[in-house]
């Protein structure tokens, strides 16, 4: 049908459902998916006959499980035949589930969307996976060299504190606050605190990054379930996404007009701002992607909480705890969390709609009233940020 | 935004671009999609950065070049940073690639988009390639047991010619006519014509499939450029889709309710027909999925070209060819055209322009107003249907 713009994006979060974050050993990749699904259901007090479209983000299950197709799997796992679409962008797979969600009730080809993310990894072993996960990456000019994700954001990492003087244990404060958070989230993998003497006395992975700078391997799904304004309104929703922004670059860094700054990110956060009708200024948190701390710094100044290069004040001034004035990542981020690759959009989105309804607990940001979720494919090949806002 | 219904569906196919299918050597999964993206450029006589929105249709480069992330090389080939999404719905990822392409026309987000598909197949070993492929079944109940695709279609095949009669050397009659049409297609992988005794007496794979009822493992890319319809317009389209439907079932044969039939394509060719505002009788021609003959029986059956148990009267009758009452898969078909399996849907969605646009040369049907695009994922675990209207 043709349509004509009426005003900004309002699409309500009607339901949300995630399962325990880590090593989960008595659920396969189905039945974790379908764990979150029947969260998100039973959150949104729906029955699953009223989705209309299922999105579902995957990375690696045709690499981990042997199993592609995982739209299929979403829709039969709550007994539906509707349309069912499984979306990949990396790590970022689960923020562009959501998108595809927003834009299904956007053409108006559905009214009620459930989009998940789900990763079953902990099956292969750790060098199955670094390989797998390296498919985010640019196989001919990175994989086939050697390079894994941790070599490239060590590269990142190098060329940041070599420009802009970030002290090692200032990017180390990043996974110490993330795993503060983390120890008051129930869902994270890891609920224990650390200090910066557990990062910097940890292996080192892939120099200046020790073990304790990376996110761990996951298992986990998560569910949303989305609903137009009208129909979101009528069920008494809270919080609505009022922004969405995607961009790309290079695969590989090396064709990457810099190292020092993930223009994808930068290009996303503004395109979604602008959507949303918002600056940098009005948001309350951000849920970001810190697979690896330094992704963190980078994501902070892309969504202009930090000027280019500033980012560390943020961290020795403790502005990212969940209360200070720039809380980052109260779910613990993917490093205390846990990053199940394609959940961990969703999962941002959830911590969203969490804080944004009041239901932080420990982590809980007084006064929230926009979120940010900022979510990266690979080394910054595909970035996605959305827009939170609560609206009762 | 929020929207208002105006009518049915019309968004405009402005490019198309397609490599030629088969064992291509000189080219690598990049190079490929590179290629068909180029040549729908070429056709739509635009600049790439025209371009708001692509989305990539592959099923199994994560298995077979150890690439992910191809929504981001496909906007990286046309030095472009724009959202760019990958989808996967097995063999039916390329009319995924297209819904989701009309989604974002639609929803208002892009007014031109590129729906691209690639697989590059022959690099890997036979046994390899149908173990990836496997991931589009069930891979706990099916794969896990030994069962791989020839045997999927081969119960199938069995089922239907047990309860409806069908006869061997009938259904052979489906790999005939589509080599016949392939033989008169330049892009085709096989353009040789073959007989019966050809199919008859070829290796069994599954019985009561033989290898000439079975698609190849092929090399292949296709790109097409839609815009909305007023840009389409603009810019003299001729070619437009009028209607998009898709549907689930589950990923094993042993959980529907029938193995007579394909109840996913069914509706998705209701859901397509419905809001294109067309039924079967409308239908001058349709690009079906033949990844075996007894397919495309079912196909024919679920776009209501002939009833229940009865498309047998069809090929009896040769009115399938290119010059009969209703053709069907004048391209070759995945048989004989090739079958580069995320590339296909886009394959026939540019079969149906050419088609439309009277570009069909020595396989040109006469006359044609209305194609339809038949697109499985699996044994049906995900059928998509698309309806193109020539309107000038």
């Amino acid at each position: 049908m043709r349509m004509k713009r009426v005003d900004i994006m309002k699409v309500g979060v009607i339901g949300i459902g995630i399962t325990k974050f880590g090593e989960i050993w008595e659920q396969g990749l189905r039945e974790l998916l379908l764990d979150a699904q029947l969260r998100a259901l039973n959150d949104a007090k729906i029955d699953a006959k009223q989705i209309d479209s299922l999105f579902t983000g995957n990375m690696i299950a045709g690499l981990a499980s042997g199993q592609l197709h995982i739209g299929a799997m979403a829709a039969e796992n709550l007994n539906l035949n509707k349309p069912s679409v499984r979306v990949e962008g990396a790590c970022a797979s689960g923020s562009l589930a959501l998108r595809q969600g927003i834009a299904a009730i956007e053409s108006g080809s559905a009214d009620i969307v459930m989009a998940s993310g789900v990763e079953k990894m902990t099956d292969i072993s750790t060098e199955q996976v670094t390989t797998a996960l390296m498919g985010a990456g640019d196989e001919e000019l990175e994989g086939f060299n050697g390079l894994t994700f941790p070599g490239l954001y060590a590269l990142l990492a190098s060329a940041y504190m070599k420009e802009y003087g970030l002290k090692r244990e200032v990017l180390a404060e990043v996974s110490v606050k993330n795993h503060f958070h983390g120890a008051r989230n129930p869902y994270a993998q890891y609920q224990s605190e650390i200090t910066v003497d557990t990062v910097l006395n940890s292996t080192m992975v892939a120099d200046p990054l020790t073990l304790f700078d990376c996110s761990p391997i996951t298992d986990g799904a998560a569910s949303i379930i989305l609903a137009s304004e009208k129909t979101a309104k009528k069920m008494g929703a809270e919080v609505y996404i009022t922004g969405s922004g995607l961009a790309t670059d290079t695969l590989s860094l090396a064709r990457r007009k810099s190292l020092l700054r993930l223009d994808a990110g930068i290009n996303a956060a503004q395109s979604a701002y602008k959507q949303a009708g918002i600056t940098a200024k009005d948001v309350s948190f951000a849920e970001v992607h810190d697979c690896f701390s330094i992704a963190e710094i980078y994501a902070v100044e892309a969504l202009g909480l930090a000027k280019q290069g500033e980012a560390a004040q943020l961290y020795t001034s403790k502005q990212t705890y969940f209360d200070g004035k720039k809380p980052v990542n109260t779910s613990g981020g993917l490093k205390a969390c846990g990053h199940p690759v394609a959940a961990t959009g969703i999962k941002q989105a959830i911590e969203a709609t969490m804080q944004l309804r009041g239901e932080g607990g420990k982590r809980q940001v007084k006064g929230a009233t926009t979120g940010v979720t900022y979510n990266v494919g690979g080394s910054g090949g595909t970035a996605c940020v959305h827009v939170f806002k609560k609206m009762k």
